[in-house]
């Protein structure tokens, strides 16, 4: 809290994909916090807390990743920031990011005690804005990997088409046609054949691509 | 200040478009604040100030720009969140929007004792990372128009194709093709024909459009 009354929190979006419960299919996943504290006791909330003194606004989120999921990220980025006067009985203005974790890593992740990974479009109704929050890092997530290869924070350094595709459908929740999705990825000029196939498949291995990133394409901080 | 020890401080880059003063090109510039305090006294800076407890954040950044310019805006959005831990001296963390004026407004509006409009591409060195924010919301700025019709904010509502034309020049700060430029304009299929022709003109008088704007081109907040 402050003179001007107001508190600033850093909080952290963290997307992971993982299968569906129910269905098996890969899904978007993100961790939730269920808050200890009034106001908003009991309901989950997304992770994060007062930004520290001597702490940059990164730092912050990207120890509230570590803390939250045991994980570091791969990608992280300034999502926005939120201060509606109402958005809490007293002010806090809320800087958000968000966070892509690799699948792989995921795997590893347990639930603690007060940490919960939900699928991304079935989470319980949230403590203050944090719904709208997920719903505008979402928008944010299904728009830039429509421009961006942002789905290689999702990948292993090599992975076949049919890998990428499903990290495409899993995060756009559609359906893609194999054939146009294989014309329109090598037509981006990103992608680059490792030479390799997928090993441990027995008849016609897939091609490995990996990335080819210039630095406009960077993780932006 | 804050028992975090941070001061929470909105702040807006404010673009419009004026005759360049030397080549009487049109040119971006954005108004500038002398500081009449330590730290940096006398450095000129971005307007802005202390959030207040009882403001949002785009009504802080809105009365910035009220009191700066006597102006409205005609789009205004957040731009980003700086908050290096040394940025200042004393820890000050800073929400920035980016607004855009229409020019005809801009006419009439004049240099107040401590305000001054300033060439974009030609600001002196500023106070603390002020430079880097102004880069960095030209570089959003130049992103923004060649993707979407954020032109028309420094456009009356109906205009010709060279005024539009002009607009993306002056931004871009480069030649276009007209021939090309009116082929592309046309075919993002936001323009539309008024009907109308620019009256005053002799011969063959160019017709005027406006844009169609749909809800997701809307000014965001």
């Amino acid at each position: 809290m402050t003179d001007q009354g107001i508190e600033l929190a850093v909080s952290t979006v963290i997307f992971a994909l993982r299968p569906h419960p129910t269905t098996g299919e890969t899904t978007l996943w993100l961790p939730l916090v269920r808050r200890i504290r009034q106001p908003h006791e009991g309901r989950w909330a997304l992770p994060g807390g007062p930004l520290l003194p001597d702490e940059d606004l990164a730092a912050s989120a990207r120890h509230t990743l570590e803390r939250t999921t045991g994980l570091s990220s791969s990608y992280l980025e300034q999502l926005y920031s939120f201060g509606a006067v109402d958005r809490s009985p007293q002010r806090v203005v809320s800087i958000v990011y968000w966070a892509l974790v690799r699948s792989d890593e995921v795997a590893g992740a347990v639930d603690g005690e007060n940490v919960q990974w939900c699928v991304a479009d079935e989470i319980p109704e949230l403590a203050f804005d944090h719904d709208g929050i997920v719903q505008y890092a979402l928008n944010r997530l299904r728009a830039k990997i429509t421009y961006s290869p942002i789905a290689r924070f999702f990948l292993s350094p090599e992975f076949t088409l049919a890998e990428l595709r499903a990290v495409h459908e899993a995060v756009l929740v559609k359906r893609i046609d194999p054939a146009n999705f294989r014309r329109q990825a090598l037509a981006t000029k990103t992608l680059v054949p490792t030479g390799s196939q997928l090993t441990g498949t027995s008849h016609r291995p897939p091609a490995l691509y990996r990335f080819q990133v210039t630095s406009s394409d960077r993780n932006p901080r």
